[in-house]
């Protein structure tokens, strides 16, 4: 585990004790494929690092629409985990485990203290913060401004270098959930690329055939 | 202008020295109504602070379509003008002046003398960021999962409270781009919402009438 701590940009800037005060207080947590955390103001657990396995962050309506707003993939460090470090931040997402999934946690007292006494731990935050922002800001910037159709192409090229695949294990839900539209809006799209030889779909699955041309779309 | 400057959060927690740096490189901007700035990763001014005066934030798409992020009012901080303090910011936005403004502007070699010297101006930019990225999320979340009806109407009791009236200088053009909607969709719900006895509407203006029944849409 502390090979992990190890890759933290701040851990260099730690004395002795920072390291020991972490090291011996991280928590290791296993997840299972569909797990559902949900992250806010309220709950604040610390710092959550992504060791194996993928995630992805979810906003949800009161009616139960959803959106994908960002991934976190091996290494991720998951910055709403540690809400407790900023005030500011007073919004709820949630985050759905696609894999199985081991997360370290360094608790949120201890993270305090470190970051009382280090200013790069801060620093880390905050680059956190103001990436996660950006990476929102995108996907805001996609929902107002792209077509439906284009933004479809675009999760099916994130789907195949996900799976790093061309045959993908996806369901229209799975889709609608990613773009945040309607289960109808996605299959009406998925009949329209393939009859345009663009994918050929079959029960449960959604077969890339022109990689090239939905990149275009 | 000093008296500014101390409103600061983290003025108090600055040395003489850095104190004197500030003051003496301060710079006062003034702005028109209209007058439109661009903030990304490219230009970086310095940490902009809004003396007198009104701006709305707002994202633009390459068709030229808009929608309101947040807005920046007496005494409020424009973080985005900060954006070289923080290299993870990576998107670009623009800041329109609603009424004539003056800003106090410190500029960005300047903030990052006194932001690596302490901790506390880093805090301070690090709150402001995760304080614009709740505002974002919220819009977000009212784009994805509110009806335009219920956006609408709570454009027009913004606009109240800005422009402490009931009878609002408003065109169909601002409340699409306040909304990130076209002309049309907000022409026909003002008359839907005039119909029924909500409003007034006559040459640029919109008088509100049911306040009440309009904040429960």
């Amino acid at each position: 585990m502390h090979n992990y701590l190890e890759t933290l940009p701040f851990w260099k800037e730690l004395t002795d004790d920072q390291k020991q005060l972490l090291s011996t207080h991280i928590i290791e947590r296993s997840f299972q494929k569909g797990d559902i955390l949900n992250h806010g103001s309220q709950e604040c657990t610390g710092l959550e690092m992504m060791v194996k396995g993928q995630a992805r962050i979810f906003m949800m309506s009161p009616q139960g629409n959803e959106i994908t707003l960002y991934r976190l993939l091996e290494q991720d460090v998951c910055v709403l985990s540690a809400a407790c470090m900023i005030h500011s931040l007073t919004f709820t997402v949630s985050m759905e485990f696609e894999t199985d999934a081991v997360i370290l946690l360094i608790p949120k007292q201890i993270l305090q203290i470190v970051s009382l006494q280090n200013c790069r731990v801060k620093d880390f935050t905050m680059e956190l913060v103001a990436d996660r922002f950006s990476s929102v800001m995108n996907t805001m910037h996609d929902v107002m401004f792209s077509s439906n159709e284009h933004r479809l192409a675009q999760a099916l090229l994130t789907q195949m270098q996900l799976q790093e695949a061309t045959s993908l294990q996806l369901t229209h839900d799975t889709l609608a959930h990613e773009l945040g539209t309607a289960r109808e809006v996605v299959s009406r799209l998925l009949k329209q690329f393939q009859r345009d030889g663009l994918l050929q779909q079959s029960r449960g699955c959604i077969t890339i055939l022109d990689e090239q041309r939905l990149s275009r779309l």
